[in-house]
Protein backbone atom coordinates (compact mmCIF):
# COMPACT_ATOMS: atom_id res chain seq x y z
CA UNK A 1 0.00 0.00 0.00
CA UNK A 2 2.37 2.16 0.63
CA UNK A 3 3.55 4.60 -2.27
CA UNK A 4 0.61 4.03 -3.89
CA UNK A 5 -1.71 6.96 -4.55
CA UNK A 6 -4.59 7.79 -2.15
CA UNK A 7 -7.73 6.84 -3.39
CA UNK A 8 -11.04 9.23 -3.05
CA UNK A 9 -12.31 7.11 -0.87
CA UNK A 10 -9.42 7.74 2.11
CA UNK A 11 -10.16 9.81 5.01
CA UNK A 12 -7.58 12.83 5.49
CA UNK A 13 -5.58 12.63 8.64
CA UNK A 14 -2.78 14.15 10.53
CA UNK A 15 0.21 12.23 11.14
CA UNK A 16 3.10 13.61 13.25
CA UNK A 17 6.69 13.28 11.77
CA UNK A 18 9.81 13.51 13.08
CA UNK A 19 11.88 11.56 10.62
CA UNK A 20 12.58 8.75 12.90
CA UNK A 21 11.72 5.35 13.15
CA UNK A 22 8.59 5.17 14.89
CA UNK A 23 6.76 7.84 13.02
CA UNK A 24 7.87 6.45 9.65
CA UNK A 25 6.08 3.53 11.16
CA UNK A 26 3.03 5.14 11.38
CA UNK A 27 2.52 6.68 7.98
CA UNK A 28 2.95 3.39 6.53
CA UNK A 29 0.46 2.06 8.92
CA UNK A 30 -2.32 5.18 8.44
CA UNK A 31 -1.38 4.57 4.47
CA UNK A 32 -2.26 1.30 4.76
CA UNK A 33 -5.45 1.35 7.16
CA UNK A 34 -7.25 3.72 4.15
CA UNK A 35 -6.27 7.16 5.43
CA UNK A 36 -4.90 9.79 3.14
CA UNK A 37 -2.15 11.73 5.47
CA UNK A 38 -1.30 15.14 5.70
CA UNK A 39 2.58 15.37 7.45
CA UNK A 40 3.45 17.64 10.14
CA UNK A 41 7.37 18.34 11.12
CA UNK A 42 8.61 20.72 13.88
CA UNK A 43 11.82 22.55 13.33
CA UNK A 44 11.55 23.42 16.99
CA UNK A 45 15.29 24.46 17.31
CA UNK A 46 16.38 21.20 17.64
CA UNK A 47 19.49 20.02 17.60
CA UNK A 48 18.84 17.47 15.11
CA UNK A 49 18.01 19.44 12.10
CA UNK A 50 19.01 15.87 9.69
CA UNK A 51 15.73 14.66 10.96
CA UNK A 52 13.93 17.52 9.36
CA UNK A 53 15.15 16.36 6.40
CA UNK A 54 15.12 12.89 7.09
CA UNK A 55 11.12 13.36 7.70
CA UNK A 56 10.85 15.19 4.03
CA UNK A 57 12.54 12.15 2.80
CA UNK A 58 9.75 9.72 4.18
CA UNK A 59 7.00 11.77 4.12
CA UNK A 60 7.52 11.82 0.07
CA UNK A 61 9.04 7.71 0.23
CA UNK A 62 5.31 6.80 1.75
CA UNK A 63 2.84 8.68 0.21
CA UNK A 64 1.63 12.20 2.06
CA UNK A 65 -0.50 13.86 0.14
CA UNK A 66 0.82 17.23 1.83
CA UNK A 67 4.30 16.99 4.49
CA UNK A 68 4.70 21.07 6.14
CA UNK A 69 7.39 21.98 8.46
CA UNK A 70 6.35 24.33 10.99
CA UNK A 71 8.37 26.74 12.96
CA UNK A 72 7.88 26.73 16.35
CA UNK A 73 11.23 27.67 18.19
CA UNK A 74 10.92 26.00 21.69
CA UNK A 75 14.36 26.46 22.27
CA UNK A 76 13.61 30.03 23.26
CA UNK A 77 12.17 28.37 26.68
CA UNK A 78 15.32 25.60 26.52
CA UNK A 79 15.27 23.23 29.57
CA UNK A 80 16.00 20.43 27.58
CA UNK A 81 19.25 19.01 26.01
CA UNK A 82 17.50 18.38 22.77
CA UNK A 83 17.00 22.10 22.22
CA UNK A 84 19.81 23.95 24.52
CA UNK A 85 23.39 22.79 23.53
CA UNK A 86 24.86 23.74 26.94
CA UNK A 87 23.03 20.57 27.96
CA UNK A 88 24.72 17.47 27.14
CA UNK A 89 23.39 14.40 25.56
CA UNK A 90 23.20 11.78 28.21
CA UNK A 91 25.70 8.39 26.02
CA UNK A 92 24.81 6.10 29.00
CA UNK A 93 20.97 4.94 30.46
CA UNK A 94 20.29 7.58 33.48
CA UNK A 95 17.64 7.15 36.13
CA UNK A 96 13.75 9.01 35.99
CA UNK A 97 13.46 11.26 33.05
CA UNK A 98 16.10 12.40 31.04
CA UNK A 99 17.54 15.48 30.00
CA UNK A 100 16.20 14.95 26.50
CA UNK A 101 12.80 15.78 27.68
CA UNK A 102 11.53 19.02 25.67
CA UNK A 103 8.82 20.61 28.21
CA UNK A 104 5.58 19.85 26.87
CA UNK A 105 6.49 18.64 23.26
CA UNK A 106 4.13 16.80 22.88
CA UNK A 107 1.25 18.77 23.96
CA UNK A 108 2.57 21.19 21.61
CA UNK A 109 3.17 19.39 18.56
CA UNK A 110 -0.51 17.59 19.33
CA UNK A 111 -2.38 21.02 19.66
CA UNK A 112 -0.79 21.99 16.13
CA UNK A 113 -1.97 18.79 14.80
CA UNK A 114 -5.52 19.56 16.26
CA UNK A 115 -5.42 23.43 14.67
CA UNK A 116 -4.84 21.76 11.18
CA UNK A 117 -6.69 18.70 11.18
CA UNK A 118 -9.31 20.95 11.95
CA UNK A 119 -9.19 23.42 9.07
CA UNK A 120 -8.58 20.21 6.67
CA UNK A 121 -11.84 18.42 7.55
CA UNK A 122 -9.71 15.56 9.55
CA UNK A 123 -11.10 14.03 12.30
CA UNK A 124 -8.19 11.74 12.97
CA UNK A 125 -4.68 12.69 14.15
CA UNK A 126 -1.65 9.75 14.41
CA UNK A 127 1.28 10.14 16.42
CA UNK A 128 3.96 7.29 17.11
CA UNK A 129 4.45 7.57 21.07
CA UNK A 130 5.47 4.52 22.24
CA UNK A 131 5.21 3.76 25.83
CA UNK A 132 7.19 0.08 26.29
CA UNK A 133 10.72 0.57 24.48
CA UNK A 134 10.79 4.44 25.49
CA UNK A 135 12.65 6.88 26.83
CA UNK A 136 10.42 7.66 30.22
CA UNK A 137 8.86 10.85 28.64
CA UNK A 138 5.66 11.54 30.55
CA UNK A 139 3.39 12.53 27.25
CA UNK A 140 4.48 9.28 25.68
CA UNK A 141 2.10 7.38 27.76
CA UNK A 142 -1.18 6.29 26.47
CA UNK A 143 -3.27 8.42 29.88
CA UNK A 144 -1.49 11.44 28.61
CA UNK A 145 -3.43 10.75 25.04
CA UNK A 146 -6.26 9.87 26.43
CA UNK A 147 -6.55 13.53 27.87
CA UNK A 148 -5.77 15.34 25.24
CA UNK A 149 -7.88 13.16 22.68
CA UNK A 150 -11.05 13.81 25.23
CA UNK A 151 -9.53 18.25 26.03
CA UNK A 152 -9.45 18.58 22.21
CA UNK A 153 -12.90 17.40 21.61
CA UNK A 154 -14.14 20.30 24.02
CA UNK A 155 -11.93 22.83 22.62
CA UNK A 156 -12.68 22.84 18.61
CA UNK A 157 -15.71 24.17 16.57
CA UNK A 158 -15.51 21.03 14.40
CA UNK A 159 -15.98 18.85 17.90
CA UNK A 160 -18.95 21.14 19.24
CA UNK A 161 -20.66 21.02 15.68
CA UNK A 162 -19.84 16.53 16.06
CA UNK A 163 -17.00 16.05 14.18
CA UNK A 164 -15.13 14.53 17.06
CA UNK A 165 -11.21 14.15 16.85
CA UNK A 166 -9.48 10.53 17.45
CA UNK A 167 -5.83 10.52 18.08
CA UNK A 168 -4.27 7.22 16.96
CA UNK A 169 -1.22 5.90 18.65
CA UNK A 170 -0.69 2.35 16.65
CA UNK A 171 2.84 1.86 18.39
CA UNK A 172 1.47 2.33 21.97
CA UNK A 173 2.08 -0.79 23.16
CA UNK A 174 4.77 -2.39 21.05
CA UNK A 175 8.44 -3.23 21.43
CA UNK A 176 10.94 -1.61 19.06
CA UNK A 177 11.12 -4.78 17.69
CA UNK A 178 7.48 -5.24 16.92
CA UNK A 179 7.10 -1.79 15.02
CA UNK A 180 9.91 -2.68 13.10
CA UNK A 181 8.07 -5.36 12.10
CA UNK A 182 5.15 -3.80 11.48
CA UNK A 183 7.02 -0.87 9.26
CA UNK A 184 9.12 -3.49 7.24
CA UNK A 185 5.85 -5.16 6.31
CA UNK A 186 4.03 -1.63 5.08
CA UNK A 187 7.59 -1.04 3.24
CA UNK A 188 9.33 1.10 5.41
CA UNK A 189 13.20 2.03 4.01
CA UNK A 190 14.31 2.27 7.48
CA UNK A 191 17.77 3.59 6.23
CA UNK A 192 16.21 6.46 5.38
CA UNK A 193 15.20 7.69 8.86
CA UNK A 194 17.20 9.37 11.28
CA UNK A 195 16.53 8.46 14.91
CA UNK A 196 19.81 9.99 16.59
CA UNK A 197 19.94 12.45 19.31
CA UNK A 198 23.12 13.81 17.99
CA UNK A 199 23.47 12.75 14.22
CA UNK A 200 26.33 14.92 11.98
CA UNK A 201 24.77 17.15 9.74
CA UNK A 202 24.42 14.39 6.98
CA UNK A 203 22.52 11.98 9.10
CA UNK A 204 25.14 9.64 10.44
CA UNK A 205 23.71 8.35 14.06
CA UNK A 206 26.26 8.22 16.70
CA UNK A 207 25.17 5.01 18.16
CA UNK A 208 25.65 5.75 21.87
CA UNK A 209 22.75 7.91 22.85
CA UNK A 210 19.22 6.70 24.49
CA UNK A 211 17.34 6.61 20.78
CA UNK A 212 20.14 5.13 19.15
CA UNK A 213 20.91 2.66 21.78
CA UNK A 214 16.87 1.88 22.11
CA UNK A 215 17.00 1.71 18.01
CA UNK A 216 20.28 -0.80 17.76
CA UNK A 217 18.48 -3.23 20.06
CA UNK A 218 15.10 -3.43 18.01
CA UNK A 219 16.98 -4.40 14.55
CA UNK A 220 18.51 -7.18 16.37
CA UNK A 221 15.37 -8.43 18.57
CA UNK A 222 13.41 -8.14 15.51
CA UNK A 223 16.28 -9.75 13.41
CA UNK A 224 16.23 -7.56 11.13
CA UNK A 225 19.46 -6.00 9.52
CA UNK A 226 19.88 -2.59 11.13
CA UNK A 227 20.78 0.26 8.02
CA UNK A 228 21.35 2.95 9.98
CA UNK A 229 23.91 4.68 8.59
CA UNK A 230 26.52 5.22 11.81
CA UNK A 231 29.30 7.45 12.34
CA UNK A 232 32.13 5.36 11.27
CA UNK A 233 33.99 3.97 14.62
CA UNK B 1 -0.80 46.74 43.80
CA UNK B 2 0.03 47.09 39.74
CA UNK B 3 3.35 48.50 38.80
CA UNK B 4 4.89 48.08 42.06
CA UNK B 5 7.55 45.34 41.90
CA UNK B 6 7.17 41.92 42.88
CA UNK B 7 8.76 41.16 46.14
CA UNK B 8 10.79 37.67 46.71
CA UNK B 9 7.55 35.87 48.06
CA UNK B 10 5.77 35.96 44.64
CA UNK B 11 5.11 32.69 43.09
CA UNK B 12 6.14 32.61 39.26
CA UNK B 13 3.42 32.30 36.82
CA UNK B 14 2.63 32.97 32.77
CA UNK B 15 -0.02 34.86 31.59
CA UNK B 16 -1.67 34.83 28.19
CA UNK B 17 -1.63 38.49 26.80
CA UNK B 18 -3.27 39.53 24.20
CA UNK B 19 -3.28 43.10 24.80
CA UNK B 20 -6.98 43.16 24.89
CA UNK B 21 -9.20 44.74 27.83
CA UNK B 22 -9.38 41.13 29.48
CA UNK B 23 -5.74 39.95 29.23
CA UNK B 24 -4.62 42.97 30.91
CA UNK B 25 -7.19 42.52 33.90
CA UNK B 26 -5.87 39.30 34.11
CA UNK B 27 -2.49 40.50 34.47
CA UNK B 28 -3.49 42.91 37.20
CA UNK B 29 -5.25 40.44 39.14
CA UNK B 30 -2.21 37.86 39.30
CA UNK B 31 -0.17 41.22 40.12
CA UNK B 32 -3.12 41.29 43.25
CA UNK B 33 -3.08 38.71 44.11
CA UNK B 34 1.03 37.82 44.96
CA UNK B 35 2.32 36.80 41.55
CA UNK B 36 5.12 37.47 39.84
CA UNK B 37 3.83 37.34 36.30
CA UNK B 38 5.79 36.12 33.15
CA UNK B 39 3.49 37.88 30.37
CA UNK B 40 3.59 35.75 26.62
CA UNK B 41 1.86 37.12 23.36
CA UNK B 42 1.86 35.15 20.20
CA UNK B 43 3.16 36.77 16.82
CA UNK B 44 0.42 34.10 15.04
CA UNK B 45 -0.33 36.01 11.90
CA UNK B 46 -3.29 37.73 12.84
CA UNK B 47 -4.68 40.67 11.11
CA UNK B 48 -4.18 42.86 14.25
CA UNK B 49 -0.60 43.59 14.88
CA UNK B 50 -1.64 46.53 16.65
CA UNK B 51 -2.59 44.36 19.80
CA UNK B 52 1.06 42.75 20.01
CA UNK B 53 2.05 46.10 20.22
CA UNK B 54 -0.53 46.91 23.22
CA UNK B 55 0.68 43.87 24.82
CA UNK B 56 4.04 44.86 25.45
CA UNK B 57 3.00 48.33 26.55
CA UNK B 58 -0.05 46.58 29.12
CA UNK B 59 3.14 44.16 30.46
CA UNK B 60 5.52 47.12 30.91
CA UNK B 61 2.98 49.13 32.47
CA UNK B 62 1.51 46.44 35.18
CA UNK B 63 4.71 45.20 36.30
CA UNK B 64 5.39 41.65 33.98
CA UNK B 65 8.58 40.49 35.29
CA UNK B 66 9.50 39.46 31.43
CA UNK B 67 7.00 39.49 28.42
CA UNK B 68 7.72 37.58 25.50
CA UNK B 69 6.17 37.59 21.79
CA UNK B 70 6.43 33.96 20.39
CA UNK B 71 6.17 33.79 16.46
CA UNK B 72 4.12 30.69 15.66
CA UNK B 73 2.12 31.49 12.52
CA UNK B 74 -1.36 29.87 12.14
CA UNK B 75 -2.26 32.04 9.45
CA UNK B 76 0.04 29.05 7.26
CA UNK B 77 -3.14 26.86 8.46
CA UNK B 78 -5.76 29.51 8.18
CA UNK B 79 -9.60 28.82 8.28
CA UNK B 80 -10.61 32.04 10.00
CA UNK B 81 -11.37 35.34 9.62
CA UNK B 82 -8.31 37.04 11.95
CA UNK B 83 -5.45 35.17 10.28
CA UNK B 84 -6.72 35.10 6.07
CA UNK B 85 -7.90 38.01 4.95
CA UNK B 86 -9.94 36.23 2.57
CA UNK B 87 -12.39 36.01 4.88
CA UNK B 88 -14.23 39.28 6.20
CA UNK B 89 -14.76 40.24 9.91
CA UNK B 90 -18.70 39.68 10.56
CA UNK B 91 -19.72 43.56 11.48
CA UNK B 92 -23.20 42.77 12.46
CA UNK B 93 -23.86 39.66 15.07
CA UNK B 94 -24.08 36.04 13.90
CA UNK B 95 -25.71 32.80 14.87
CA UNK B 96 -23.40 30.16 16.01
CA UNK B 97 -19.37 29.87 16.67
CA UNK B 98 -18.83 33.09 14.67
CA UNK B 99 -15.37 33.15 11.51
CA UNK B 100 -13.25 35.12 13.99
CA UNK B 101 -12.88 31.55 15.82
CA UNK B 102 -8.98 30.28 15.27
CA UNK B 103 -8.86 26.70 15.03
CA UNK B 104 -7.27 25.53 18.33
CA UNK B 105 -6.03 28.61 19.32
CA UNK B 106 -6.51 28.62 23.36
CA UNK B 107 -4.88 24.59 23.44
CA UNK B 108 -1.89 25.85 21.01
CA UNK B 109 -1.59 28.94 23.54
CA UNK B 110 -1.91 27.31 26.52
CA UNK B 111 0.51 24.64 25.49
CA UNK B 112 2.98 27.13 24.69
CA UNK B 113 2.58 28.82 28.31
CA UNK B 114 2.52 25.06 29.66
CA UNK B 115 5.98 24.87 27.94
CA UNK B 116 7.48 27.62 29.07
CA UNK B 117 5.85 27.68 32.92
CA UNK B 118 7.72 23.96 33.26
CA UNK B 119 11.32 25.76 32.16
CA UNK B 120 9.99 28.92 34.73
CA UNK B 121 9.09 26.28 37.65
CA UNK B 122 5.75 27.57 37.45
CA UNK B 123 2.91 26.04 38.21
CA UNK B 124 0.70 29.12 37.69
CA UNK B 125 -1.27 29.68 34.30
CA UNK B 126 -3.16 32.48 33.87
CA UNK B 127 -5.53 32.88 30.94
CA UNK B 128 -8.46 35.42 30.33
CA UNK B 129 -11.07 33.20 28.81
CA UNK B 130 -14.96 34.16 29.63
CA UNK B 131 -18.19 32.43 29.31
CA UNK B 132 -20.22 35.28 29.77
CA UNK B 133 -19.72 38.55 27.30
CA UNK B 134 -18.04 36.48 24.68
CA UNK B 135 -18.25 35.48 21.36
CA UNK B 136 -18.95 31.63 21.78
CA UNK B 137 -15.65 30.07 20.70
CA UNK B 138 -15.72 26.36 22.32
CA UNK B 139 -11.90 27.05 23.86
CA UNK B 140 -13.41 29.52 26.42
CA UNK B 141 -15.52 27.78 28.38
CA UNK B 142 -15.23 26.18 31.66
CA UNK B 143 -15.11 22.80 30.99
CA UNK B 144 -12.42 22.86 28.22
CA UNK B 145 -10.00 24.17 30.97
CA UNK B 146 -10.74 21.96 33.34
CA UNK B 147 -9.95 19.32 30.80
CA UNK B 148 -6.65 21.39 29.66
CA UNK B 149 -5.63 21.09 32.95
CA UNK B 150 -5.99 17.44 33.67
CA UNK B 151 -4.05 16.53 30.29
CA UNK B 152 -1.62 19.28 31.25
CA UNK B 153 -0.42 17.55 35.07
CA UNK B 154 -0.56 14.01 32.85
CA UNK B 155 2.19 15.84 30.43
CA UNK B 156 5.39 17.28 32.08
CA UNK B 157 7.87 15.95 33.68
CA UNK B 158 7.02 18.86 36.58
CA UNK B 159 3.75 17.00 37.26
CA UNK B 160 4.98 13.46 37.80
CA UNK B 161 7.31 14.92 39.71
CA UNK B 162 4.58 16.19 42.00
CA UNK B 163 4.61 20.41 40.71
CA UNK B 164 0.75 19.93 39.72
CA UNK B 165 -0.37 22.69 37.22
CA UNK B 166 -3.05 25.50 38.20
CA UNK B 167 -5.16 26.85 35.15
CA UNK B 168 -6.31 30.24 36.52
CA UNK B 169 -9.64 31.80 34.92
CA UNK B 170 -10.49 35.04 37.36
CA UNK B 171 -12.72 36.44 34.33
CA UNK B 172 -14.84 33.34 33.43
CA UNK B 173 -17.94 33.86 35.11
CA UNK B 174 -17.60 37.51 35.10
CA UNK B 175 -19.76 40.18 32.89
CA UNK B 176 -17.99 42.59 30.76
CA UNK B 177 -19.03 45.15 33.12
CA UNK B 178 -17.41 43.63 36.02
CA UNK B 179 -14.35 42.34 34.33
CA UNK B 180 -13.71 46.50 33.62
CA UNK B 181 -14.70 47.39 37.57
CA UNK B 182 -12.33 44.63 38.65
CA UNK B 183 -9.29 46.00 36.03
CA UNK B 184 -10.09 49.57 37.47
CA UNK B 185 -10.03 48.59 41.23
CA UNK B 186 -6.55 46.95 40.09
CA UNK B 187 -5.04 49.99 38.07
CA UNK B 188 -5.51 49.29 34.56
CA UNK B 189 -5.83 51.43 32.18
CA UNK B 190 -7.74 50.52 29.69
CA UNK B 191 -6.90 53.07 27.04
CA UNK B 192 -3.36 51.03 26.39
CA UNK B 193 -5.41 48.01 25.32
CA UNK B 194 -6.78 47.06 21.90
CA UNK B 195 -9.66 44.38 21.62
CA UNK B 196 -11.12 45.51 18.30
CA UNK B 197 -10.75 42.64 15.53
CA UNK B 198 -9.54 45.18 12.86
CA UNK B 199 -7.87 48.02 14.40
CA UNK B 200 -5.53 49.98 12.26
CA UNK B 201 -1.80 50.03 12.50
CA UNK B 202 -1.85 53.15 15.07
CA UNK B 203 -4.19 50.75 17.01
CA UNK B 204 -8.25 52.84 16.35
CA UNK B 205 -10.65 50.59 17.14
CA UNK B 206 -13.68 50.04 14.37
CA UNK B 207 -16.71 50.48 16.69
CA UNK B 208 -18.27 47.62 14.41
CA UNK B 209 -16.77 43.90 14.87
CA UNK B 210 -18.10 41.45 17.76
CA UNK B 211 -15.24 41.97 20.10
CA UNK B 212 -15.76 46.29 19.78
CA UNK B 213 -19.61 45.76 20.37
CA UNK B 214 -18.90 43.48 23.60
CA UNK B 215 -16.24 46.15 24.78
CA UNK B 216 -18.09 48.93 24.69
CA UNK B 217 -21.70 47.96 25.96
CA UNK B 218 -19.24 46.52 28.83
CA UNK B 219 -18.03 50.19 29.47
CA UNK B 220 -21.99 51.13 29.02
CA UNK B 221 -23.12 48.58 31.96
CA UNK B 222 -20.36 49.23 34.09
CA UNK B 223 -20.73 52.94 34.12
CA UNK B 224 -16.93 54.01 33.15
CA UNK B 225 -16.06 56.41 30.23
CA UNK B 226 -14.96 54.37 27.43
CA UNK B 227 -11.59 55.53 27.09
CA UNK B 228 -11.08 53.64 23.34
CA UNK B 229 -9.49 55.30 20.63
CA UNK B 230 -12.31 54.90 17.72
CA UNK B 231 -11.59 55.90 13.99
CA UNK B 232 -12.97 59.04 13.57
CA UNK B 233 -17.13 58.12 12.53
Amino acid sequence: MSGSNPSASDKPCVVLLSGGLDSATVLAYARANGFAPYTLSFDYGQRQAAELVAAERVAASLGALEHRTFRLDLSQFGGSALTDTSIDVPEEPTQGIPVTYVPARNTVFLSMALAWAEVLGANDVFIGVNAVDYSGYPDCRGEFIDAFEIMANLSTKAAVEGQKLTVHTPLLKLTKAEIIGLGVEHGVDYGITVSCYQPTAAGLACGRCDSCRLRAAGFAAAGVTDPTPYIPA
